[in-house]
């Protein structure tokens, strides 16, 4: 990743969702973008929050991207009839949606020959488009010119937040290092996990479930621009799940 | 409250302040704004969160008092240096500021005669403003025009939000229903749901998706002004999910 120094970069979220709007759902995305940003030297901006309704996006989303150097969108991109955000982000870019033939080798793959119309929404990603990783579960997010769209469900933000980070040019240089728990699912991770993400608030810890051979488990990816602070929490971490019973913890490389 | 039949009557929320946006707290604010407008008949049609800079405020809220019925803010009134929300809202109504006398004697009677140069910031109001009451603790809020100027802190916020409802004039009030679905997920009810919702054009129906014990499910959440086309398609979606095979299906409490 590229590093300029003394340069402000500078991103912006843009919510998308009624869910939201309506109150029926708390928004955590902003402050989980917010802080993995700071972690990479980017400053988060402005964020905006708009409805399920194509102008708006469109509107939104070009004063952004215009403006600031990076846009994270999270929401609206699932199988139903309200998910526009393709739409609209292929609207604003002036550019054709296509089915991106990675996403539907994934989705054959995962549920056979079968996709229906709804599944096959979600493979729809903008002309010149590129995918984000989802670690998590379902189909990629995608980017395109200086944005970023990745799903609303907060688990899956995060996931795809760890593929836009080694992309992001300008900010501070981080560094990561990744910690494998197997057979211990997140109810028993998140009490350690916490403890020590509160003693390093500079830092980025985030959790990755998966299912596995097994039972439940998780990737726990840290991230810093200190690698002595780095060193030391990995260590700390460690201490933490082991003390928490944890007992198939090791690092891997991410 | 005046209740206008047919008519939308839209706010948007403008959140103010530093903390949101690098990540150091969970704003909860938008959640409790926008629930109190819909019992009010008001539907929030878009949140912004700008920094603690005097032009980035003033834009936004010039942008937002210009397109809704409504604007509340929420930050920036308290007493430090970077509370810079009352002279924003000046700035942004070309008015001057003033220590509004019922705030001085409210402060006088609490803190004595020794009213310091911080305590005095915050009896500043905009000429031609009226003060929004604080039940809680503190001074209190403002408005002018048709922007609301409300605390950050929550428990401060929701005390203040309960002296804005009677100033609104409301639209008709939304209801909703919620029909919760487990063990199938919106891959299964997106088509479904797009059916329902394409023959009821005039309402609301939005999929939540969450993962629970039984995988995936959704809570679907139907909203309408009309009561009885509410409970009609209640009745409809049911129906056609359980023709499209989904076995576990019951409206619960929104």
């Amino acid at each position: 990743m590229a590093k300029t120094e003394n340069k402000r970069v500078t991103a912006a979220v843009l919510i998308i969702g009624d869910e939201i709007l309506s109150g029926r759902t708390q928004d955590t995305n902003l402050r989980d973008i917010a802080r993995y940003l700071g972690v990479h030297g980017v400053d988060l901006a402005e964020a905006r929050t708009v409805s399920d309704v194509m102008e708006e996006i469109v509107a939104a989303l070009n004063a952004l991207r215009e403006r600031y150097d990076y846009v994270i969108t999270t929401g609206g991109i699932g199988p139903t009839h309200d998910d526009i955000t393709a739409d609209a982000v292929a609207q604003a870019f002036g550019v054709a949606l296509h089915e991106h033939p990675e996403i539907i080798a994934m989705m054959s793959a995962r549920w056979g020959g079968e996709l229906n119309a709804a599944r096959r929404r979600m493979a729809r990603v903008p002309q010149g488009g590129d995918l984000v990783k989802n670690p998590v579960q379902g189909p990629p997010g995608f980017t395109i010119g200086n944005v970023f769209v990745l799903a609303g469900v907060p688990a899956i933000m995060r996931g795809m937040l760890e593929d836009v980070g080694p992309r992001l040019k300008g900010g501070a240089v981080t560094i990561s290092r990744t910690i494998r728990v197997e057979g211990s699912g997140e109810g028993v991770l998140a009490a350690p996990l916490e403890a020590v993400a509160k003693a390093h608030p500079g830092m980025s810890l985030g959790s990755y479930p998966f299912f596995g051979a097994d039972g439940y488990g998780s990737n726990l990816v840290l991230r810093s621009r200190d690698p002595d602070e780095l060193a030391a929490t990995v260590v700390e971490l460690i201490a933490a799940l082991t003390a928490a019973g944890v007992a198939q913890v090791r690092e891997v490389e991410a």
